[in-house]
């Protein structure tokens, strides 16, 4: 492909981003929502204009990082603090009802296999991947109803954070059930490293940086420096320890959330999401989607498939908040954020893929599950939002 | 590639590139020159931590497009009329005697040949090559310098953008002698298209975003679309009339450059360009090269090939701008600010390389006079500037 090729999609892109965006916002529905309808309208699914490439996928990639060290940044640390006990509970119920939910749909679809069998196994493997929310969506749609920073805000941000990593260990668990090489307590000691780790340099960072923000404050420096801390970080999380990328970049903000320029380095940030590269992500996701694909006997599966999804999130988190003392709305706002599925979903997926455990066939409810909690989460909300305000 | 390696190149990139930038200002060089040697360091000419790969060479074009864009948004309307004429007669002068000097050298080289035989074609291929000014390098110092919108600043950037165009129309002349699928009738005739065209939809343009402007002021919207037109017009202007695409850039900055949030516009560009895609772009010049392949036999032919193509463009366009009514400083400053090459030099001979004029190692001369411009044209520059300010 010749390189101003590129420009041409870029084009498109971010102008049916933009226009899309502003006319969900008119129809009062989140700006996010109609980005992923510009990437169906642009991409395979109708016109065509633009095709995913390579380029695109890495655009949104850095799309997705941005925005989580943006959503770290603005974490209020002492609101985490209060947030993070109920959000453990919170994420690891919420792994664990779609996980059994997913399993007995496969099995309702493929009949009852016995524990350790091959069935039982695939059967799990559905499940592992409804597990990870991708809070990106919901991040965005929280940002612009300017409730991020609530108590409900900050349990789901924390929440998802958190069922990212137990989604991960989950699913190295159920894949170290075929290979015996993926040992189960390795990936135990590498998340729990990868956490250490991040505390340590995370207080040392903390330090460097306060002392360079004190002598050069508002320089350029401050947030390029912040920058190459988050892509490293997102980088050695997922290269060294086997997390999510993403869960590093969401760190790296948190480690920077407290020093002076922090909104200084947000304002920066920031202004590259929304410019380019947050556009190609949420595009990405509907550029992504054949919706033409679709088989006839898949379709039925894809519904109960999204269904189980969904009620698995709003039951194991809406149900286990309104018992850890959040108001009905509220937890019922959580359980709906915490439905969304996304980057980690396909990830899952494509390693079972490779792995032999599903067919490609099986990406169709994936994507219709993504595509179906991006616009109908961000709706909700809003409407939830507007209705019971927290 | 897994989509993660590319946090480790950008963290690696934009951290080397920040460090050696400030390290160069810290040494009185100008800091493009530093993140040009953040390359050669980090590349594989040296430590080989960052190779350069498709999405690095991506990220740089459009680091460049957004240069180019900013250059035409902060283009002095009245000073560019003042500086046309003068620029016009400058870029033409600077294409033409680089090209004899060229074409000599090479017949100095390998024996005079008649006009029309194949030895001829090639020499005249080889001055083809030194025509192209890459003005992002000379734009940047400049820049730097706070001169970019002197008289000197303004006629260096419009003989610049000039030379590119009849560059390109002399290439095309070039090549038409040996394909005749080239009609050289048909490449003026795209040239003088593209530039009324653009004129036309250029004051269409103008007035939109007027209107556009005075309804949203200092919206997320104005600089989005902006890009947008931005991004088209670069596309547009290499795809379908085979013109740069920095050129369809620049010409789009110049288009937005008189509405009211031109600056609001530049300052979310520049900031883009500044966190990520320019250092890409410049530390990518660097990363391209490899030192250590320079054959023994291109040595000195490459020696003689920089000191021809900056001889040419210090004598064609400084001893002309003399002749134009500059003092001899701002002359020199000219002559020498019009020495700097870049991807245009590259394209060139990358086109005739497909074409079997010329074979791979007429890229070593080309890659040293890209990196010896970049580097000495800024300093120079410097030193020029604050020995005899304009």
């Amino acid at each position: 492909m010749e390189t101003y090729m590129i420009l041409r999609d870029l084009a498109v892109i971010i102008l049916a981003a933009k226009f899309m965006g502003l006319l969900a916002h008119k129809c009062r529905i989140p700006a996010v929502a109609g980005e992923i309808v510009a990437g169906l309208i642009i991409g395979p699914c109708l016109l065509g204009i633009v095709k995913p490439s390579d380029f695109i996928n890495q655009m949104a990639e850095i799309g997705v990082i941005l925005i989580m060290f943006s959503a770290g940044l603005e974490t209020n640390l002492k609101e985490l603090k209060k947030s993070g006990p109920a959000a453990l509970v919170i994420a690891c119920s919420g792994v664990f009802v779609p996980l059994v939910f997913g399993a007995l749909l496969y099995m309702g679809y493929h009949g009852f296999s016995a524990p350790g069998t091959d069935g039982f196994f695939k059967a799990l493997f559905i499940g592992c991947i409804m597990t990870a929310t991708s809070v990106s969506i919901t991040v965005e749609a929280l940002k612009e109803l300017g409730v991020l920073s609530s108590r409900m805000g900050q349990t789901i941000l924390s929440a998802a954070i958190i069922d990212d990593v137990i989604g991960i260990i989950v699913l190295t668990f159920v894949l170290a059930m075929k290979d015996p090489e993926n040992n189960p307590a390795e990936v135990i000691f590498k998340t729990v490293a990868f956490l250490v780790l991040a505390l340590l340099f995370g207080i040392l960072f903390y330090r460097i940086f306060k002392r360079i923000d004190a002598r050069y404050p508002h320089t350029r420096r401050i947030p390029i420096i912040g920058l190459g801390l988050c892509f490293i970080l997102s980088y050695v999380a997922e290269k060294y320890f086997g997390i999510a990328d993403i869960t590093g970049a969401y760190i790296a903000g948190i480690i920077l959330c407290n020093i002076r320029d922090a909104e200084y380095i947000d304002r920066k940030v920031s202004i590259n999401s929304y410019m380019i590269f947050a556009p190609v992500f949420f595009t990405g996701i509907g550029l992504k989607t054949d919706l033409g694909n679709v088989q006839a006997d898949m379709l039925l599966f894809a519904l109960f498939f999204v269904l189980a999804a969904c009620l698995g999130k709003i039951l194991g988190c809406g149900f286990i908040s309104k018992c850890l003392g959040f108001n009905t709305a509220d937890s019922l706002k959580i359980g709906i954020g915490m439905m969304t599925r996304g980057e980690v979903a396909l990830i899952i997926s494509n390693k079972g893929l490779n792995l032999g455990i599903i067919d490609p066939s099986y990406f169709t409810p994936v994507i219709l599950l993504i595509i179906f909690t991006s616009i109908t989460v961000p709706v909700l909300l809003k409407v939830l939002q507007s209705r019971f305000p927290s």
